[in-house]
């Protein structure tokens, strides 16, 4: 690397921090960076170096947005007594592509994670527990991941918010579809197993 | 995409534009920039921006450089008498990497590719002329790669160079190091067998 000059080598080392991004991937950016159009360049640093600044945080549901209460907190033609708890805007933009869910979000900024020193005080639970108690909400849908912390998560909030009078919903486990059953792991089929539903 | 704030909608589709990068990633990208220290961020927008401006092309060799002049055409150990031709900084750096090559360089900055609108003039190969013109060069090894645009312009600099009392020399084709037989291609087996050498 340090074949380069000193602005690629600082530059490869920047991208290199990227999730899933090595020297090589790093290396093959620069060089694409290097000859790409000036302005397409001078585009992507401006946005990069402008993105923390202008992303805002919902004050309603924490998820990204444009102002202080984001488009969907905002759309009175979604239903507001239904809210779905997922762990990161990422999650909830999957959510929002399936075009499944008429309610709005909250969204935690993480999962209860005792090994790496995440308790439930360090993500959003307590401003859920609030939004809940305030009385407009019929029903929560805890839509973590299925993983420990994921589920740890789960149980937590759904032990929360039992002092509250909400329906308290976990959005299904099971093979996902298209699935061959010969390759699903032990563990979702001994679930979807136990979840079947009379046809 | 639409589910997230326009700074983020805009980063993503600008990082969508790096080789090899899709949607899917160019949103992992965008995420972890927005919970990145703001620092690292800042310095890797900056990075980006200020690229082009910052690397110099070697106005010996046309490699990426810091100044006028780079480090390998002014190092006096380098052998000046021996100059290998490659078709891109990356490669440059890739046998500077293997540390076998003690001479200088002389980056194309392409290949010669009909298909493409690229013929020599598009190239650096009239430079490669006037140099090896010059009388100082001894040897010119053509290292582009075994392409079937490597080879033609091999075939075009080693005619272009005839007239002229240098060395014409060509890196050597055959199984790679470590390649198991029963995988490597034909033609590659027949340039080995060809270039047999005695032991």
């Amino acid at each position: 690397m340090n074949h380069y000059p000193e602005a690629v080598v600082k530059l490869i080392l920047h991208l290199c921090r990227l999730p899933g991004i090595g020297e090589k991937t790093a290396e093959r950016f620069a060089m694409y960076l290097l000859t790409a159009p000036e302005q397409e360049v001078a585009a992507l640093g401006k946005s990069i170096a402008e993105l923390q600044k202008k992303v805002k945080i919902c004050n309603t549901c924490f998820c990204l947005s444009d102002s202080e209460t984001c488009r969907i907190c905002r759309d009175s033609a979604r239903d507001h007594s239904l809210v779905c708890i997922v762990e990161s805007p990422a999650d909830m933009a999957a959510i929002e592509k399936s075009g499944a869910y008429p309610g709005v979000y909250h969204v935690l900024q993480g999962l209860v994670s005792p090994m790496d020193g995440i308790g439930p005080d360090e993500i959003r639970i307590r401003e859920l527990v609030k939004r809940v108690a305030s009385g407009t909400v019929k029903e929560v849908v805890i839509a973590t991941s299925t993983s420990v912390e994921g589920e740890a998560t789960a149980d937590y909030i759904s032990k929360s918010l039992k002092p509250y009078s909400v329906k308290i919903t976990r959005i299904a486990s099971g093979v996902p579809m298209g699935g061959e059953l010969k390759y699903i792991d032990q563990v979702t089929l001994k679930k979807a197993m136990e979840a079947r539903r009379v046809l």
